[in-house]
């Protein structure tokens, strides 16, 4: 399989986060993507494309806000020109009884009007590592859709499940799942699935579509009761309007068994087939692994594998696999390897 | 007049609050009641209560939402229990696209749904503090609407007018003023105005009775284009449902002149003199005053003067004085009494 690798993912690098208000070292960090490139180097796994192709902010906006957009993509030289020094965080939220409809012209208020949570360090270089790992998620897309493969893999981060049509967080800023999906859709696919397998519900990736019938998203995760994102990922949350029936949910308790995460699964991908997408985007967290720092389920290498397996008997006509999550940092290049090489083995 | 003091405000004293994204030392500290105390007792204004009289938990029941008042009375000591230090702070909110409806297991989660900003630390005394400071509210519309007074002035910490239905917010937790207007409602009062001169749009109180006819919310503010809360308090709020047209917002530009605020002032109070409430409550945050440090108009001793004589020549039945804002510590109390001196030299 091929895999398309965003090379300047290390340009967001963040030093520190806000973890349950506190200010602590930052989780989602550049050595991330460094060791599963090299798990993938060293699996021989196929090509890595080094430099993705250029689709331009069209597709992007196909999703997104363009004034979110816009104000991701200067936020950081306009903290910088307020006096702001190292990373910008937020500090005030437009909850309930508060209006999210005007933009305000304080830079402070922005933050808060276009994030979710003071966990998401916006950093010089967020822009363009978010920009780069959406056209890694397009140019996999073209390679997955193209004649010569039927599926790729994505190496990308900061992930993208988390963020919003208008909003950061998470960790995420563009979220590629949706990105590519919407892609696929403008190419004339029928009918997307998205399957997200990270330990944290996709709650920006399940908003994005979920009044549509023509996106499903489906995710096994951490129940939000106790989980992070925490305010969406429900098992009632099944869509709305022409979306109803088109998203599913399967939380699981913190400490699940592999065998409820694998039950869950199939039964997720029973429902896929029912809907027979004709692209199957994988929103590959490895953050469901055992020793994962922020998360709590016990998946290992033999339970990768086993994925990857059930994935590709799963038989979608095309398959794009993208890296959202998993921070035991040094583990998750194997995992992902694991996974894609269950894959290749059907 | 006589002046209600929450001896217990001193309980809630953060050492630091997130402002703008960064860990600052508080600015809404102790030392700012016990300057106003020292400056009406000096001022010889009258009477001081030091311990309100406790009406209980049922009046704060009214307008906070008795999940939330249960939240906030014991977070600090399950933030304890969970090996939390210090102060606590949110981290996630539940902005658009995410769900409020559901109250997560998870204490970070609680934290975040239950407020609307990181500038806002929760600490041991929070509760107590804020509780007496309803109670003083209370004891001090008591006193208002007594056959002896006519007005009263309530002096307490934390302030009130940012807090929500069901969150917390610009260091206010209870919100007083929103507590005693319901209470007097509750009392037989048919029409209750609430006037509100802090530099800061009083979001949570304009929220609580934006659909509502029998409390007119207005407020002269910094412009929350640019100003705190940012996210309510334009011109374009005048109530929904049979609150419309009780709701009243004059947001001036960072900078304002005193000429401007008195304009703004005076077309606020023909509005209320059309409404005739029987009660006028008075949310007093002094952050006008030029030398404020987080606030832009430009008042000073005369003008605090100016602003109680046209308060007193307004002619309410009824007046209660709620102390909100101000944060240039030691110049609190001299422009409080300059108010109420101004409001009683009529």
């Amino acid at each position: 399989m091929k895999t398309v690798y965003n090379e300047r993912h290390a340009l967001h690098a963040a030093t520190h986060e806000f973890f349950r208000g506190r200010l602590v070292p930052a989780f989602e960090v550049p050595a991330r993507a460094d060791y599963v490139l090299k798990a993938v180097q060293a699996a021989a796994l196929g090509e890595i494309l080094m430099t993705p192709v250029d689709h331009g902010l069209a597709p992007l906006e196909r999703v997104h806000a363009p004034a979110y957009l816009r104000f991701v993509q200067g936020a950081h030289a306009e903290w910088q020109a307020l006096g702001g020094e190292g990373d910008a965080f937020p500090a005030v939220w437009p909850v309930r009884s508060l209006r999210s409809d005007l933009e305000p012209q304080s830079f402070a208020a922005r933050m808060g009007l276009y994030s979710m949570d003071s966990g998401t360090p916006l950093t010089a270089g967020s822009w363009e590592a978010a920009y780069w790992g959406a056209q890694a998620s397009l140019t996999g897309l073209d390679i997955a859709l193209g004649e010569e493969e039927r599926a790729a893999y994505v190496l990308t981060r900061p992930p993208g499940h988390h963020a919003g049509a208008d909003f950061f967080g998470g960790y995420c800023f563009i979220n590629n799942a949706a990105v590519a999906a919407q892609a696929a859709r403008d190419a004339g696919l029928a009918r997307v699935a998205i399957l997200d397998v990270d330990y944290h519900h996709g709650n920006g990736t399940q908003a994005i579509f979920y009044e549509r019938a023509d996106v499903f998203y489906a995710s096994l995760h951490g129940d939000p009761r106790t989980e992070y994102p925490f305010f969406l990922g429900h098992a009632d949350e099944r869509g709305a309007g022409t979306g109803l029936r088109f998203n599913a949910n399967e939380p699981l308790p913190a400490g699940s068994s592999n065998e409820a995460w694998f039950a869950a699964l199939d039964r997720l991908l029973a429902q896929l087939q029912a809907y027979a997408p004709e692209l199957l985007i994988v929103s590959l967290g490895v953050d469901t692994y055992g020793g994962d720092p922020i998360s709590h389920f016990k998946l290992d290498r033999p339970e990768f594998v086993e994925m990857g397996a059930r994935l590709a008997a799963f038989g979608a006509p095309r398959t794009l696999f993208l890296q959202e999550g998993g921070y035991a940092t040094e583990a998750i290049g194997h995992n992902v390897v694991a996974v894609l090489r269950g894959f290749e083995s059907r």
